[in-house]
């Protein structure tokens, strides 16, 4: 039904245009240091879902923001998740080999490759934010990396993976609160971030944020639920990675504290959740209500 | 000769005066990402010798700039050169179980643990640039961080690093030019950072900002050969970690390709020229110009 919405077009004119920015952004390889340039293009530019992305984008429309800025943000974000993941699936962290079907940096360079891909990838989600080319006001722009750091860091998504790992290795198994609070950071905190990032670029009021933030925090739980839904029901030549490494961890889910019923209802509702946060933009936010529909309804 | 100079004085103020901003400015240790937080303190407060501090810290006086701002600028660029040295003794990389005479983080604690702590450092290296208590100016703050990115990233740090590993498995023997290549990159970068940093903080002319990269560029690269120096001669209990790697690595250094004695002059010789650099600051220019003499004569 969504296949040929606005939200479909939405999705993939952010796809292309985040596609764009990354590939003026990130640098070019030169010189005797050009396999990290080459795995940082390798892990940013594969594809993937550029759910951040469209946030991005598309809330940045809402405030008549310079599209060409926008797109900046959203190659920064995408640049961030990017490392987040190289790093999650290194051998000492998830072990993954294959990540959207196709091997991981580690796999298809070797360890140090993963690292410092990783590394220099945060750097540049940054350097894009911090650039004149993506504001014209300084203030916008520093706030953008406050803010980004403050997601991204020991009080957000990577504070989450910690939280993660210590939850696989604790001794009183983990609670649906435990699991919320690392999805909060682990996931949400970068997924709040690309929604405010909107609002931060259109220097929207404090309600329109807040607005913004209700929805993201809606969604982003939305997001994880559905994922842990997809690792139990999912195909995984579909989805292009390992499935129900959770189940064979004996890891804590919301599916398996909730249950297959439960935890769908509860997706179901957060996405109504979500839809309903953006009521003071009217009609201009359809897509992301559309988006947060596609979250819970999608196959992979 | 030096021990009680105001060069010493001014190291062991600069030395307090970071410990302080970085406990200050780390996250504390609560809740279940604890451990990240413990790991983030103990390989940036562990000691060492400070010198990107103190060049911060020292060159921000040159311009009379507000000294709580430069030290957390001063810590920001601790917690930066921390994450590489976490990262670089990881097991895929350079595999080191000391450093400072302590277990290196993945010794102390685990591989994920270190991988997320180095990752949260350079995260919070960009929160503590990017936070008005830094400097008044939006503007300035904003440079520090694309300029820091700049120097961190795939063409500065991180680059040298990969071209470093890029070089061991180089079937043509390394020159002196690759040596220097990647001097300037892997630790070059981030010490011009540290000296143009007070500059950035006191929004100094151009040819002021010159002398300090000119000063930095000399001074990054004299630093870099009494390091192959004294992994040569140094006495490895003195120095906290192992010595005379790169001789049983066969990897091609300063000394290997110059030979002690001309090693030792050219360090000699890039120290005056540092020295030379700061002419246009006059005296109160003096406990760098010390720095310079210290750096080719220190033991460790």
């Amino acid at each position: 039904m969504l296949d040929a919405s606005p939200f479909r077009s939405a999705l993939t004119d952010a796809q292309s245009r985040v596609e764009a920015a990354l590939e003026a952004g990130l640098p070019r390889p030169t010189g005797p240091e050009a396999p990290i340039a080459h795995a940082m293009r390798y892990a940013t530019m594969g594809g993937g879902k550029r759910l951040r992305a469209f946030m991005v984008i598309e809330t940045a429309k809402l405030f008549d923001v310079d599209p060409a800025g926008a797109d900046r943000v959203a190659a920064a974000i995408e640049c961030l998740h990017a490392y987040s993941l190289i790093h999650d699936d290194l051998p000492c962290m998830d072990d993954d080999d294959l990540r959207r079907g196709q091997p991981t940096v580690h796999i298809k360079w070797d360890e140090a490759t993963a690292v410092l891909a990783g590394d220099a990838l945060q750097t540049c989600a940054f350097a894009l934010l911090a650039d004149p080319a993506t504001h014209d006001s300084a203030e916008v722009r520093v706030r953008l990396v406050a803010s980004l750091a403050q997601a991204a860091g020991q009080h957000g998504m990577v504070g989450g993976q910690a939280a993660d790992i210590a939850a696989e290795t604790a001794t009183t198994p983990a609670t649906l609160a435990d699991i919320e609070h690392i999805q909060s950071l682990k996931t949400g905190a970068l997924i709040r971030w690309s929604a405010e990032a909107g609002a931060m670029l259109g220097q929207a009021d404090a309600a329109q944020t807040r607005a913004l933030t209700a929805y993201a925090t809606a969604l982003g739980l939305a997001f994880q639920i559905k994922d842990d839904l997809l690792d139990v029901e999912g195909d995984a030549d579909a989805a292009g990675k390992r499935l129900r490494k959770d189940e064979a961890a004996g890891k804590a889910t919301f599916v398996s504290l909730l249950g297959v019923e439960e935890a769908r209802a509860r997706a179901l509702a957060l996405a109504e959740e979500a839809r309903s946060a953006l009521a003071p933009f009217g009609a201009a936010a359809d897509t992301l209500r559309d988006a947060a529909t596609y979250i819970v309804t999608r196959q992979t």
